[in-house]
């Protein structure tokens, strides 16, 4: 008698008549005349088991089996059969059910059968991948992370780990978090009037990331093709459904290559991406967009067949001039609006905007050759808004130490990173890409805080 | 004309005779009458590619090849040629050479071509992984972290991303760093004297995390096998060559797995991991035997080959203490030193050491029926010591509740934990395995702060 998966029964891995165990969650019971239907899933895909108990064949079908409810946890022997159902292909013919986990006050539980909002979800986060939604939700997460890796790894790219806990601050307009050791108790019993960081663990004021992008740069400069893939971290107060404190970036960066490759790569990972998961979680997908009320394998489908369309920022005002709106193009990046505008009404497509001035852009892109814009690149999608942002880099040691100083930029605490354009420099590019969008562009989930396990937001940090 | 990486070339993906492009880094230059040999590396292997130069075949030889020192990126294209010199199957007979980024002054470089300490390499992380040894790690680490969720992947696990910011201190005794959004200075001015953590970001005091594992709890009692897999924080002022502040922790958890399963499992892991990684890195693995002077890939070999010898924690007091050894086992753990001596000369093997006293282990671990010690397991690697921790959980609610509660512990900020107890509890259990302390022991590198891109320590957390 084997231990099986659900997935494994549904992936035919075994066979009509052979005997197994399964061990998993109860989602549902139904009773009928001297038998009952026992709907079980165990997480490996979405679909559940469906468990026939015979009173005669089990010995606990009056005392244990009717008081099994919703959340219940049990191990199931019994032989595969078909099904006469016409909505099942299976059904396990149980000889033995043995109840593992009971749920003491069955209405009490949080996670009942009854359909619930996925905001009432987040309030018991540690519960819901018990739901279907949030269930199908992870395993598309978690093949997105294992294809992002394979896709570089085929690709030359080796992952380096960037720290999370640094003195670099690369988006110079990100609020930070700031780590610490220090006991502010004691300090601000004895009185003190400022904070001495040398005394602090690191000797020195340190932050928490927001971006890998230098620290990837310097393994670029000797490994060629390098990536880092974890969480980041913004201490924005922002409420919006786009955002997170703590978010899971990839970053992309490699040697010798330019902002024009780099387009491509990008659209080239993102195809791989969704040909791939379009494939491997058909069926959560196809339940997501049930879900969601968006036909997620068209919208994968769309973007695999178009190519990206590259627009010039400046041509990009224009257009936007041309209608409504009115955009002073060096003020600052376009809106959100104006973005959704650009890919689902002029263009209906997904568009790269690139080359964006100067003025609005860190120091690190390289600057063109008409000494105003700079080498960059935002991928957009419909529905969605930004998803990659990028751009080829300043190699030259002069261009970007006079470009740091402009930027008002501290450069003594850059001296390592400007030895990178010291010694032995090359031309090189590199993009970050927000994971939670991705997932949430994929899954049809609105809300970043639905596709993290545990988001941390604004006032919460719970579980 | 095709672009390929040295790597390609050594792996026969390039015919002899076939016109290509290299990009990359020089590490040597010698000239004898009429041409040079220019040594090449691009990360993608170990491996150097032999570039000839010849006065005659090439534009700028007097110019511009005989000013190229150590670090110059260069850009080749010539014809891939048999080699006349022993040492190297290939060569490169080069038509035209071009000069990327130069060093202005070549006696300043950092990484010359001599040879250099691992302490003094340190101190420019940023230049690193341009030595042979620190980039034969970096491939190695980066070809590690894909095999873990390769395995894994394999074996049905999913990846869940737990949270880096925390309320939680799962490890009661481990220094925490906390994580804030105040302004420490105003604060300070204002001459407060207590912090209101209401009015910061989380409106609680957060800190880094030093484990996942409650998270992870949650997601296995609905996907049922989970990892995580990312960086992990000890705010502990050690300066052994094992600690660092910001390590990368693996760790597993799955339910209806009981003790003997997850011993079998983690030793399963490491045998998958250490032989994937001898097939595919076996140079950079016999270069650093070499330069390590320790033999890897028998090191590899022999845990491959052997079985993982287990104990109870109570025979190993008795044999520590039948030698020269004193020790009084419900104090703390062994220590290293013992450890040592357990793996190296008494059973001269990695063993397992399972069940612990109760007293010495954390909270969550499942009680045995003797109520004395805990389904735990440390599983021991000669010349490293501990190298995976874990335990079966305690599901049973009334026992884990009574445990909180003698181990002191607030069970208010456990009440979702709980949950996982209340509602369908499963028999579960899960390891921690230190990931540098992992890529140490197959690099043979003694230090961790060798083994990690950027290492945070007390005191530094440059670049």
């Amino acid at each position: 008698m084997t231990l099986v998966s659900i997935a494994d029964i549904f992936d035919r891995k075994v066979h009509l008549g052979e005997e197994i165990k399964v061990q998993g969650w109860v989602k549902s019971r139904r009773d009928y005349k001297g038998f009952s239907f026992i709907d079980m899933y165990d997480g490996s895909c979405l679909n559940f088991l469906q468990i026939i108990v015979r009173r005669e064949l089990v010995q606990n079908y009056q005392t244990e089996i009717l008081s099994i409810t919703t959340g219940f946890s049990l191990e199931v022997t019994g032989v595969l059969s078909p099904s006469i159902g016409k909505d099942q292909k299976f059904e396990l013919l149980s000889t033995d059910v043995k109840i593992i986990g009971k749920i003491k006050n069955p209405e009490s539980y949080p996670i009942s059968i009854k359909k619930h909002s996925v905001e009432y979800l987040r309030e018991v986060a540690h519960l819901r991948p018990r739901t279907n939604i949030i269930g199908s939700v992870s395993r598309i997460r978690s093949d997105l992370i294992y294809f992002i890796h394979s896709f570089l790894r085929k690709e030359g790219y080796f992952l380096v780990s960037t720290p999370i806990i640094t003195t670099v601050d690369t988006e110079k307009s990100s609020k930070m978090f700031f780590v610490s050791s220090i006991d502010l108790d004691e300090l601000l019993a004895k009185g003190s009037e400022e904070i001495d960081f040398d005394k602090d663990f690191f000797g020195i004021k340190t932050f928490l990331t927001v971006s890998g992008q230098l620290n990837l740069e310097a393994y670029a400069c000797s490994l060629r093709k390098v990536y880092s893939f974890g969480p980041t971290f913004r201490a924005e107060p922002s409420t919006t459904m786009k955002h997170l404190a703590e978010f899971w970036m990839l970053e992309v960066e490699a040697s010798f290559l330019n902002l024009s490759e780099l387009i491509e790569f990008s659209e080239k990972m993102l195809k791989y991406l969704f040909r791939k998961i379009a494939d491997y979680r058909k069926q959560d997908l196809l339940f997501l967009s049930k879900k969601t009320g968006t036909n997620i394998l068209k919208r994968l489908d769309q973007f695999i067949q178009s190519d990206v369309i590259q627009v010039e920022y400046y041509d990009v005002i224009k257009i936007l001039n041309k209608k409504r709106f009115n955009v002073k193009s060096l003020e600052k990046d376009i809106s959100s609006e104006q973005e959704r505008y650009l890919t689902e009404r002029y263009f209906k497509n997904s568009i790269v905007i690139k080359n964006h001035p100067k003025s609005i852009k860190p120091f690190y892109m390289k600057i063109n050759k008409d000494q105003k814009t700079v080498a960059s690149m935002d991928l957009l999608l419909p529905k969605l808004g930004e998803i990659v942002g990028g751009s080829q880099r300043e190699e030259n040691f002069s261009i970007i130490h006079q470009n740091m100083i402009e930027k008002g930029i501290n450069v003594k605490n850059y001296e390592w990173y400007l030895d990178l354009r010291r010694y032995g420099t090359v031309p090189h590019s590199g993009f970050g890409l927000g994971f939670e969008r991705l997932v949430s562009y994929i899954t049809g989930m609105k809300n970043v805080r639905d596709v993290i396990p545990f988001p941390r937001t604004m006032r919460n940090a719970r579980f």
